[in-house]
């Protein structure tokens, strides 16, 4: 992708864990794991372990990046030019050392080890971002939670619910995206071990010691079995990222619809050269939402893209494997930067509760006519009382009038209800149903934990 | 879907709940859910919640199907004119209970816990199905930890592996489906009642109580809040089931590829009908294969339509929800098709263990070219083993003769390795690795349960 | 799918099209034809052809269906059981006769070529459904040419277009869509007919004359080769069936969001049972829009699956060809479906001019600020008007004031501009550039065809 | 994406194309193009336009990228901070030719411009590309059309085919992909200048005529209407590069199957670094095959996106528009890292003619049941050749007998056909069919252009 639309759409720390650089880092990270492991039980000598490691530390510093990159189109992956380059460097320091350098172990084995290093780290960043939405919303529920505005359904008025029950049920999916990532790690955050072709054949009987070392010293979980050509551990990680981006999604396609400048009800934070227009004075663009909503297009084709590359040959595949390699890193950006743009906003929005109170009164009162006829119910009878609002609504539509000044004239109405009393039944504020029930239940909820 | 390609594709009992008979039977159910829920709350009145019960026992048979196709088309859901009709026949019973019916709740209340009724229903059936693929492959783990075949990466031939081995691998993947399919039950199995905005308006302070009673009715969760526009809980399903089938599609990608005439290995299970082809006696098409492969085409595509839906408008939205019905119940049916054939083939697989010997010898001992160089390195010195072996590939390959033939007739070797040794060198069996202690690990992980 | 949302979804003529007997009679006629050709060549006995051709008239109505839909799941495809009862069908005529049935033929044969006879079909039932849309739309242009409203970028009202270049562009669209159905015709509705591996083996030397007498019967383009394995043709089709669906999105799109109870400028036509709510008199749901919509989510998505089909083995594929049966049926579906509701919705749009005046003067003035400076530079000077009309949209805008209020209370504005020619300035229908040529050079490419 | 992947996946002169600094290049064209058009009209001084194309000239080096990168995190595009840019460059040269810098025009009005410069120039290339990829198909279908080899259909052996008839079918689809790029380049390779609504208000009775005058400097057509919103046309192009990647993704597919250790027909070239392993060194691994294919997973998901992005909002779209800048430019480069791949395989594919053969005996005659029941049906009668010949294959798969062995026991064959006749019937290549014939259609379809 272009670098310029990085600020866009990425997020620095995140897209800098999936930088070519990070991601050789991520690789000496494994070599050297392995080599430490392997010494650990024995396979190789401690000192050649620890040339390696010493080696590893400016590792990535040295790798010929052109050369590699070069490499790569002719090997058909990054580790077998990088492993070449890295048995150089230590071969410089010590040939023998550089005999054990990615012993027992192949490509695969390190690319997706290293993988697993970026997911771990970028989820760990992603977390927080997440957590830090969920209590922005839990914050700014509370902040709102008597903040009337209209509901709407289909993109039509519908009836009132408050600002602090969107940001409570924003929450409350921000709850279960946190529920997720959570109950993912232990599954997903998994070593890669197996060698050609997943027997580890070249370690005879000490593989599976070997891989416990081995992920042991990563901090990762041990596999049962080799997992080269099983996917779903990737496609997991992938596929909670895709619901974060599809909730944020949402909560940016309502802000950037409540900021329409017929509606004007909520507005992404001001900034200088932010969305603005020297010749259109007026305009407030969303540009956070924009870049939210590219986000929430494209990630769910990338998702095509990886659940598709499940379907893998034998041990270890060819090509699903590589189409991985361009879909993840950029799942995890796009998510990311989608996170930080909705978490400022969210946290800084400005809120137009006079443009709220318009737009409740701009249906004047048919908003309300459920409101009314349940109350008139009681005193009228259930089917007197539709049929009166009935057609007191068709009247206020037919002369324009408000709806409570043809209530208001008629008099099986007005014998009930004095003109107080009505203006309490057209109160938006009177009509919120279990809203308050709602929003305490997702405060609760965060509590309990 | 054609109905013709059903019984390809599909798998009757899961297509059954998502009938359009089914659908309705699970939107009565939710009817008459609500109907007892506020009763128990003195929302409505008892006898009417009694009434309408009754008259949901037989509800189904007396819906009139080609009116309400009709009239769905025009209200743009299913579930307005399902409560016409459903009022309709209340009424005929009993006037006063006909107006409880539907009573505070919105068209996307029923339908959404209509749903997740069918999606918990389907659910416990894949459940099952995931459990009997699971059980299978243990037991095919076991029955095969033995078998050598040769391994595959890339598509090429790379170094022997058993059959239980791929057989403990795809347990694994069945394994962590079960896991994730028990990790999200609860939170996505919740009942949905919000009323026409979220706020249960019109049940004024008795809104969560009746939610409550009308989730202990269907025995599903309780929500925190209403979740017409935060559709994660529906995606989540979706990406569990989108994993299994990507799952499935690996296992049958690699018994496609095993059956190749070429190959030969491994054999869908004949029967009569069957892939067969009378003018040529030699085919056996992998007719199982072909369908699953096809759904796992399809589903990572419907999944991008499911994840894009997520993007919804305000309070309840327009179009995108809409997305959600024609995909779930499509990617229900697909998982459940290809976990029928894929277990029916798992369990009934025919292997070629003749065909697996002869694959192992194709390249004429190359495939053991690594496993002779680790056992000359401790006579020979590793470089010198090296530099030996690579030579002696070269002169097999050349002179179109064995490895085995070619090392035995150098000096460096002979001294060392007589015919017998050699022998048990180039027997697969002797460089299987931890390939073992993986099998076992997937048994111990299925009895720890 | 549900039948109960086919009326809300599809359109009929094109769904029985697809309908399990209409592909059942495609069938038949690819195999009377394949037998006619055959005839004419010398290759079977005329009196063999002839009969064919009788039993096919009534074949579809004798044909088991239930038998069929079981052979399929075991076959693998709907044809070899189809032949099997057709030939039986032909044998209860003449046993001779019935050898010739499906001659030299393989299944794919028999399935592709009645799938291009569907797409032909619905192909010519979609182009009239655009050329309407098209007739409509540039109807529409014409009549509402000076029908000023705002136009908006961003979701933001920017400067006032009329409602009549909406349905140029929209008309523009709908060309090029008929331009693309146009383009492909040739190329796509093509004879298959290959036999078992694609060379015709069996008719021997007869073979590229068959194929021709065949595509000549059936009125289809004859391939240079047979194309069992290159699905570029099918997946052509669809994806110009989805770029219809896409244009129809956009407009939909459009529609749906002026219909916001806020905007109010244009509305679905009503009509009973349509998106009305009895408790919620002054909702207007777009119904249209929202099954549209829902095509528009779910047809891009369907495409990613037809592409990734198109990666087949070999000379005929596994899986990725079942693929298509699915996909392709339901993209001609969804696309009647969307043109079919958005050419009612366009030709009976209901016009709210008074609320798309209202809309122009929601900023105040603001939307008139680039028009304003423009005049008055030429009098005061760029770079001063600029500066003084940035200075008046800012006092209009912390006073609440109209920004011609600000203005006419200017010494250097009203020296040079009397209440009428500010009147005049602030009129949107004299600042709309060069939309009447556009929309002539929309209604002129209409007249030059 | 990965810049050390962008070898194995893309292809350099279309990603310099579709570079940030080539991106400002044509932006600058558009700027440049703009002023010239504006000054032939009339609208802007002659000396204006030539001091913005002066600094035109070299602007893109002057370009502060960082700053650029960082302002369009903020105004949500990368025009709005480059206009400024280039703005501030003019002004040092002649602050009053800077007022006209971008005159009239809105940010996408730069953007889709200078992205359809880019198509254009990455469409010649990928032209050229098919172009070859077409040429090098026909010249290896007449040098292999005699290449005897076996069909496979379902992933089984068929009956035989010839390399040149693959080769012919392949040709034949880079042919259809050379119509279709020719037949839209009119359609889509067309100029956007609308203005900020589409209406070119600011340029009030001369907008139409700058509109030409664009066109006409940067040789592209000239709109009817502004398509800031109307989006088919990039997607057009962007479906276009997926048939072909799709057509691609198949042919790689197949040599890739074809590479197979126990099928070992075809090659990759080999060079040195390129798909061996040094411990396995029987491994040709099908590297390009390997990109290939991840792209054509890829390129799929990619269109999900585009197509889904079509769905716009009003004159100018919200995050739709945005998801293009990111899968445009990869579907490109994608396309065209495919192609070169493919290419230099098609070219310099080695075919082993030997494994050929093998292969068609591998079924010990069994492929040619059908040739020879053909061939005793005139001497035996149909029906019980059929018979015969079954009852041979069955006892010839019993015994493990080549199927020529058993036939020529037979009494009732060996009467008729001697073992050379028998012989003869054997030999694959007597059962083509009309494969040359085949392959001479696609090589004159060839010479008619």
């Amino acid at each position: 992708m272009s670098q310029l639309y990085a600020s866009l759409f990425y997020q620095p720390d995140v897209t800098a864990i999936f930088s070519d650089h990070a991601l050789l880092g991520y690789m000496v990270q494994a070599e050297v794991a392995l080599a430490k492991a392997q010494a650990q039980v024995n396979v190789i000598p401690a000192s050649a372990a620890m040339i390696i490691e010493q080696v590893g530390q400016n590792a990535v510093a040295q790798i010929d990046m052109d050369a590699l990159a070069t490499a790569t189109g002719l090997a058909g992956n990054i580790a077998i030019p990088f492993v070449k380059q890295l048995t150089a460097l230590v071969k410089q320091q010590n040939e023998d050392a550089s005999r054990y350098v990615h012993w027992g172990a192949t490509s695969q084995d390190i690319i997706d080890t290293a993988t697993i290093l970026q997911c771990r780290d970028a989820l760990a960043l992603i977390e927080q971002q997440v957590q830090q939405a969920y209590q922005v919303s839990l914050k700014q529920a509370q902040q709102y939670r008597d903040q009337v505005m209209i509901g709407r359904t289909w993109l039509q008025q519908a009836l009132p619910i408050t600002l602090g029950h969107k940001f409570a049920r924003w929450a409350g999916a921000f709850k279960r995206d946190l529920d997720r990532l959570h109950a993912m790690k232990e599954r997903v955050l998994t070593a890669q071990l197996g060698g050609a072709a997943g027997s580890l054949a070249s370690l005879q009987d000490q593989g599976s010691a070997v891989v416990q070392a081995f992920a042991a010293q990563l901090n990762l979980t041990v596999p049962a079995c080799t997992w080269h050509g099983e996917r779903d551990r990737m496609v997991e990680i992938a596929s909670t990222l895709a619901l974060i981006v599809g909730n944020v999604g949402k909560i940016a396609k309502d802000w950037s619809l409540l900021m329409q400048t017929e509606i004007a009800e909520v507005f992404e934070p001001a900034a200088k050269g932010r969305g603005g227009s020297s010749t259109m004075p007026h305009k407030r663009n969303p540009v956070a939402a924009a870049s939210i909503l590219a986000a929430a297009n494209r990630v769910p084709a990338l998702m095509a893209s990886v659940y598709q590359s499940m379907v893998q040959e034998h041990e270890r595949a060819l090509g699903a494997w590589h189409a991985e390699w361009l879909a993840i890193p950029e799942i995890f950006q796009l998510c990311a930067g989608a996170l930080e743009r909705s978490s400022e906003v969210l946290e800084h929005m400005q809120v137009n509760a006079d443009a709220m109170q318009r737009n409740l009164e701009c249906t004047h009162g048919l908003i309300m006519a459920e409101a009314v006829m349940m109350a008139l119910a009681p005193k009228l009878g259930r089917l007197n009382a539709h049929h009166l609002v009935e057609q007191a609504c068709q009247q206020a539509v037919a002369q324009h009038q408000h709806l409570k000044t043809v209530l208001s004239n008629m008099e099986q109405v007005n014998v009930h209800f004095n003109d107080q009393a009505l203006d309490d039944l057209f109160n938006p504020a009177s009509y919120l149903g279990n809203i308050q029930a709602q929003i305490d239940a997702v405060l609760h909820a965060a509590q309990g934990e």
